[in-house]
């Protein structure tokens, strides 16, 4: 037990991300029924169907559970109202500033986590009365911060600067990385890719089957001007890659990126013209497996790797 | 004890990191007579300094030291003619293929260590018979590589591939990350950034105040298509930012950073057009301290952490 587990109400201390195209009912209420905390991302859904994903997850688990809420979409006001109707208790925030909405949401009575980026966020998580705080290197798949900080940099840092409960995110995937965010500060961790590469989740196939395939070196971080993003490379990214060295503005690349590219690529199965948004750990992930047996590997592997620290001794 | 420690004789499995303008005999006698392994960093040196540095250093130490010897420089036969002759043992190749030198160096004897910032070069090590391998991830300061891979990341991949003795650098200046990079499976951790603010470097004292001064985000991976560089932002940084935001050419940035660059800014104390290599560490370094304070501090954080950690249990 620690801040964490007690905060949500869970035994271990493992957050699944809520991403988009990949993380609906299922893949949160797996994670949630075996111990951890799984979140439906909103990011992708329409108020609608964040309705029916947020009752088919509680339908299907008796665990708290919660959604991500990227506050850069619309319809937000939609879908808190609907959340809150619905009983839903956790809100992740994440891309914008905590200032916005979190005593909205605290007054609503949801506990209310914010991801950063950064030291200067992190503080202002603690101004704003945030319950817990997400704090995501530049590893991490998908939206990342423009300061290009690494969990290993940015963790002792945060921890450093606020007292809030801290989860670790950007390139965790094993209890070894989980052992390590703790050995930095940290008291939970969130968990990205390697969930995308389970069978819950919403990935199309041939994406799960690109992640597990992947070595170190295949994602880089694009469309910086635009907001940038970690992505797999494929032929959309090396288009992005030679725009961007020949000094593309920003609305050249939003023209490029269009409508729709994540969803043609995570959720369609478009590897060559989809946007892959997926983290540098993908390189250590080998299978795919079941989100129960991935977080019971994560839970036996920091155990482990736990005890063979503790006879390392230097005097 | 662990393979580190006994491959270099030392008692700690801390590095210094031979570092251009900032690490000669001062520092890393330092280190040695403290109980890690000093490096004096031969980059910035020709052949008739480096055997001054090497004469004085054995003065100043009965302990191990070594020499990093980076690839992209010239006169290294001279160099390493040279290290022969003085009987140094240890040296730490960097920034090129391990195949050009490892064997001739073994024949000579030395031990050889390398640094790789990917897990194919890292399996080229192994093939050439290095005795152990630095990885190195995004966060470190200075020359680095072009995937950008974390150390979070890149450390248990590296794990995975080789069985080699496994040294961690990148983001990593506390004994609460070097039980990180222990977690995630190194054997030693080489440090540049901390010790670059000891009184024993060689850096330029404005060079030190800005180091201890930095915030997260406050260094940035310029000079991309030149070859990647760690820098702290300031004028020059800037105008490089600009020139690569434009899709400057490599012929337009070498003409931009010119020569001596990184003399001016390190050892003269230039800090607005000089180049300022240091790692994302930096936001968490506050005071300028003897080499031998900061090993001390390294492995009493790193043991009270691990008892700390041992308390903590999940099942």
């Amino acid at each position: 037990m620690n801040r964490i587990t007690r905060l949500f109400g869970i035994r271990y201390p493992v957050i699944q991300a809520g991403m988009i195209w990949c993380s609906g009912w299922e893949l949160a209420s797996a994670v949630s029924n075996a111990g951890g905390l799984g979140l439906i991302g909103s990011g992708s859904m329409d108020p609608d169907q964040l309705h029916d994903e947020v009752q088919k997850c509680r339908a299907a688990t008796d665990h708290p559970f919660g959604v991500n809420v990227p506050l850069l979409y619309e319809r937000n006001q939609e879908k808190i109202d609907l959340l809150k109707e619905e009983g839903v208790k956790i809100i992740f925030t994440s891309a914008g500033n905590p200032a916005k909405w979190t005593s909205y949401l605290k007054e609503l009575g949801f506990i209310v986590v914010h991801v950063v980026a950064n030291v200067k966020f992190a503080s202002k998580c603690e101004d704003a009365g945030v319950d817990a705080i997400v704090a995501e290197g530049f590893e991490a798949g998908g939206h990342n911060g423009r300061e290009e900080t690494t969990t290993m940099t940015l963790i002792p840092q945060v921890r450093e600067a606020v007292e809030l409960p801290l989860i670790a995110a950007g390139g965790i995937g094993t209890g070894r990385g989980m052992l390590a965010a703790f050995a930095l500060g940290a008291e939970g961790v969130q968990i990205g890719s390697r969930f995308v590469a389970s069978p819950e989740s919403t990935a199309h196939p041939a994406f799960k089957e690109r992640i597990i395939q992947a070595s170190d070196g295949d994602t880089m971080l694009r469309l910086k001007r635009l907001g940038p993003v970690r992505l797999l490379k494929n032929k959309f990214s090396e288009e992005v890659r030679q725009l961007e060295e020949k000094g593309a503005t920003t609305e050249e690349l939003a023209i490029h990126l269009g409508k729709g590219r994540a969803m043609k690529g995570m959720m369609e199965g478009d590897m060559e013209n989809g946007e892959l948004e997926i983290g540098q750990i993908s390189g250590l992930i080998r299978e795919i497996k079941p989100a129960s047996q991935v977080i019971q590997e994560i839970i036996n592997e920091f155990n482990e790797a736990k005890e063979q620290l503790t006879s390392i001794h230097f005097e």
